[in-house]
């Protein structure tokens, strides 16, 4: 038998920012069908769905989704992977992921969305900003004029993007970082928790701190 | 003569931070009662009540209060003692500290206020976060979800606690400080204005900037 | 012919700034003459009015402006310097500069803003803080109680000022930078993007990263 998808979301994640995102989705008015998680998680008082292959035989049609899943780099390494593979993989099963606002988010009029984008609380999205499909802007970031966030990329609570930065596919800025105006992140680059880029930095690459 | 405890709050302290709390005050519709200091104070047009000898004469039955004490540490020494000393002698007065929340604070449905926590405004607190009795979650303060802030800590202007952090009682974060997600900080630790976390730190340790 | 000042605002500047500038007008339900730039921008569908000569040719009584330039510092090389002589020019030209309040601005009641202050979306203003003529807080910065800002100074996005902080004329601090409490920073001095203040800073001095 097949379940006809409905108006309820779908979370991917059991964990921290599954809590986060379905309190988002609350503040949005959306309700959750239930946590697709690789172990049980009765957390949140949700029905719990299965695994990933056991959500895409109950739902073959696909469905609204929201991807719950934190990530956390090593030096280095970005924790983006993750969150890439599964967002592709559930988009190739035919769902989609609607983009998140979260509490007192403040978003210039002409911010644009993609799908899968999240907007977590308290964060600032200054006008001409463009955040790519998949990509999170975590808790408290604020994100001045014009930077433009590719897919799947990273913010971190707290950080600080001034204008004009370019933040490339998938790469990382850690909680409280700081990017200088009109740099360029490259792809898969990591910039550390509490780091200030004051330069571009190239795709995979590593800004520390001092 | 004993006066009978009212509806308005006695406003411990005369400095700057007092005012924020009196400002909070008013933003909950709370009134105040007068202030409590060691020295005579009209900065806030409120009566002078005296100092805490005072206060408990006047006061024998004691009522509600608000702590409007803030708190710099020095090297390695937290800020915290003073704040607590002063809220448990009120408390064994028989005084209690409702919980405070400032203009703009973000709150998560299921955040758990302790007496006398206080939110200071713009603070964002996420879901599944604790505050104890008495902490304090200063200007702006980013609290991710998951993060328990045991009795007496102090979490200072801006700064950033990721996912999972557990702040240890008495513990002081200073100003724009990052504590990575999951790390620890014991009883009494500090971590300096701008230094970054990134993992745990023993009872009374200190973490300054590199 | 002479035209008659209007209620609607001249934008001076046409880049990023610009753009905060304009959108945060709009917030205040004030509409935007057109733009004063050295080159012909439209990014903003608003007519293009000319350089300053030709401003100051077609309002020779001058009217309501506001400033869209941002500044960026080089190594201890204030910013300010720019926003301040074209503030000035057009104050001697009969302008006046409304104070601005961005979106989700959190002002305590008794926050005092000169004119030409800017208080853009997010920032913090707590019980005391005074922000002189031409200041600006900018995205998200928290600025706590008793802090005095003085003209023509500029705090970064994120930036978090202490209690009792002074900032003298002119002087800039960085993205996400930290002064802690009663710290004075002198005039036209420079705390660099991500730096902590922890002790005065004399007229024109720099305060780098560790």
């Amino acid at each position: 038998m097949t379940e006809v998808p409905t108006r309820a979301v779908l979370l991917i994640g059991g964990g921290g920012h599954a809590r986060v995102v379905r309190d988002t989705l609350e503040v949005m008015g959306r309700t959750c069908l239930g946590i697709v998680a690789s172990e049980p998680s009765s957390a949140m008082g949700l029905s719990y769905i299965g695994d990933d292959a056991a959500a895409f035989r109950r739902f073959p049609q696909g469905g609204e989704a929201a991807l719950g899943l934190g990530g956390v780099p090593g030096q280095g390494v970005p924790g983006t992977a993750l969150r890439r593979r599964v967002y592709e993989t559930y988009i190739a099963r035919g769902f989609r992921f609607p983009p998140l606002i979260g509490r007192g988010v403040i978003l210039a009029p002409d911010v644009v969305l993609a799908d899968g984008a999240q907007v977590i609380a308290g964060a600032i999205l200054q006008p001409g900003v463009q955040l790519g499909r998949n990509a999170l802007a975590n808790t408290g970031a604020r994100i001045d004029h014009d930077t433009v966030i590719a897919d799947h990329a990273m913010i971190g609570p707290g950080a600080i993007l001034c204008g004009g930065v370019a933040i490339g596919v998938g790469a990382y800025v850690g909680a409280g970082a700081v990017v200088l105006q009109g740099v360029r992140i490259g792809p898969d680059a990591v910039v550390a928790a509490g780091a200030v880029a004051t330069r571009d930095v190239e795709a995979g690459g590593f800004v520390g701190r001092p």
